[in-house]
């Protein structure tokens, strides 16, 4: 195995090892830990590898519908449910074992309030009533033939990152913490097309979502969001969107605070002012230090995560790593996201994987060489609105620690000598 | 149901219906088929919809990978293989249910020539070769720390539309004529950057590209291109790679032909000159009227197929429909993407899906206002290099119909006046 650090670049760009983006390249040694074939000559110029027990038989069959290899059963949602329900609460998406922009449809995080209805599509119906000037029942074939649009679009639980509020650092996985943000490419009819030929009355100002599903989940959202970007969407990556996430029609809300995007669609109500619904009102609200509530807080604030190297997953020794994570903006797009190794002494400019969509999961990337000792790991991102994601200090200074909602401080993942990850305050 | 065609804006842009954009706005008119409700202030004002079954028990359970609605079952690949085989073949996407520009990993289309290897990720290696200073070899393990790029890139089968080359018009679907090409987000480590660490021979001009599956698959590809843009992708739309589609890894050319795209990826070779394979001497090659064949023939050229409608999915009655489909060139990115419904005697431009990326599918949509006569739709992708997709008569008049690779003609769907619609040349 090579590993002669003597031949590593000094083009460090930031304290406790942040190196350049070339770090990887040029150099003539092994930059990482490939290893070297003693005698290629003859151990691969005359000829070749090993021929795998695989080779050796024809392989599998088709089927109509592919599934992840079975060494790959770890990578999969975890969840936790309220007390004697199997299916209220919430599962998170694998981070840690994800690369990219997309998250696959079978990974997408979920929050449900009484689990996933079986809605058969023939029977399902979108009514738009209320201040309208015709009321309107729409099947799913008939929403089929209107225009579509597709965004690729992050979807993030209001409360995603919440033990971030709690006093003491939980000694947590980056999808234990930060697993509630997921993004897809969603395609779907603009909401906007259709109320406009309900007719849209100028004394409404709010809508009403309502869910099809037990919970009768619904949230109340301002009318010129839905009139600007709010989709009523019907695929997901492509195929029709999946029971767990609202078949056969979801609300598309980009950027908004992931419970508005109300699943499993059966209703949009024009309404002069927000219909406070439970779930508006006893949930979903940012309860400050003095016991007062902010309510309607929709965007999700800028915000990043280090998805590699995190805890679960120690470092194998010194050398060369790179540093990937994931930054997301409900405002728009990523403008920046910085790097620290040293706890937010020094910071390096990670860089940003296009396309740099508005609203979408931006991949961030940048080459570490850990010298062996502590390091304490933390990105930071910055929105196209200037928008500068908060410490965890200035986060509870603005809001105090009583809620659970809207947590998008910085996360620190502390390096110990031994390679260790861990979960810590910074 | 609203369906009074009166009301319809008359701002037609090519023949036999094609429309501008905003014919599904405005209007004040219902403007497709959505259901009046008669007397909503009794019936929705005051209150709602009926309670549905599924809405009065609580839903399903978590799960930690997720599927599709049961009630989408038919929304799979179709294949064929060949004869004493079950895993040598070709299966195919269901353009028709889909909609986007992401395929789904489940419905992936595949190629495989000797099945679906069952591959120990632990136990894979890949070998780098040759021409170089110093051969090498890479676990799984070793390579996941070296940087990464994403890249949505198409694949398609060089094979892929291959009816076209028929003499008469098949009675195909969408899925059955042009099913062989897909879309994702790949993530992997640029090749570039580990023949850098091998350091690369000047003698070398090529490389072989060798799978781990029971054909041994192999091809040959100009260092040029592996130099340019190649990648060794671990990671499909956000996951590891499919088993079906190379797990644990594959190489990814973006825009060229698929099975260049070497799957399984065992072995990297540079050679002087092409190492000419089974795979692309007896087959892979397209043989020409006089007999001789062309050889290493990589991008897939400009082309697009209308997604919706399509065969199989009848309208239903004069009125407003959206022409969905896709549009692809291995020279870059699409330009343009026109549409005929009166085939080829009048064509307008659809609207292109952003964001448009080089080497990537882009869905185009335009809406269309069916007469209840006889139409024939086409579409025409013209990619930034300003090559324009060319009529089967074209395509068959320069390459003849000797072969069944690279077929990039314009499909022509014919629709009756019942609105049931079939493959036709036009």
């Amino acid at each position: 195995m090579a590993d002669d650090r003597s031949n590593f670049p000094s083009d460090t760009v930031a304290g406790n090892g942040l190196l350049d983006r070339r770090a990887f390249l040029g150099a003539g040694a092994a930059a990482v830990t490939a290893g070297l074939v003693a005698d290629p000559d003859s151990a691969l110029g005359a000829d070749p590898l090993p021929v795998e027990e695989w080779m050796k038989t024809p392989g599998a069959p088709f089927v109509s519908y592919g599934q992840p290899s079975k060494y790959e059963e770890k990578v999969a949602r975890i969840w936790a449910t309220a007390p004697g329900t199997t299916g209220t609460g919430t599962s998170r998406t694998p981070h840690h074992a994800l690369d990219g922009m997309i998250t696959p449809n079978g990974l997408h995080f979920e929050r449900h309030h009484s689990g996933i209805p079986d809605i058969n599509p023939d029977a399902h119906r979108l009514v738009i009533h209320g201040l309208v000037k015709r009321a309107l029942v729409f099947t799913l074939d008939e929403l089929t033939r209107y225009p579509m649009e597709s965004r690729i679009a992050f979807i993030e639980c209001g409360g995603n990152g919440q033990l971030l509020y709690a006093k003491e650092a939980a000694p947590v996985t980056v999808q234990q913490l930060q697993g509630q943000v997921s993004c897809a490419e969603w395609t779907g009819v603009k909401l906007a097309v259709l109320l406009q030929e309900a007719g849209v009355d100028p004394k409404a100002k709010w809508i009403l979502a309502e869910g099809a599903d037990a919970a009768g989940m619904s949230r109340s959202v301002p009318l010129a969001k839905i009139m600007d970007d709010a989709l009523v969407a019907l695929y997901q990556n492509g195929e029709r969107v999946r029971p767990a996430n609202g078949y056969p029609m979801r609300l598309l809300l980009p950027g908004y605070e992931g419970n508005m995007n109300v699943k499993w669609l059966r209703r949009i109500k024009l309404t002069e002012g927000p219909t406070m619904t439970k779930d508006e009102t006893s949930k979903y609200t940012i309860t400050l230090p003095d016991g007062k509530s902010l309510q309607f807080v929709y965007p999700q604030e800028g915000k990043s995560i280090i998805a590699r190297p995190s805890p679960g997953l120690p470092l194998k020794g010194p050398g060369l790593y790179e540093i990937s994570g994931i930054a997301w903006s409900g405002y728009g797009k990523i403008a920046k996201v910085e790097v620290s190794a040293d706890g937010g002494k020094s910071w390096a400019k990670a860089a940003l994987q296009p396309p740099v969509l508005s609203k979408a999961l931006t991949r961030f990337r940048l080459p570490w060489r850990w010298n062996g000792g502590p390091a304490v790991l933390q990105s930071r991102a910055t929105d196209e609105t200037g928008y500068i994601q908060p410490t965890r200090d200035s986060m509870i200074a603005r809001r105090g620690n009583r809620t659970i909602f809207h947590s998008n401080a910085i996360t620190s993942w502390a390096v110990s000598d031994k390679g260790e990850i861990r979960h810590v305050y910074a």
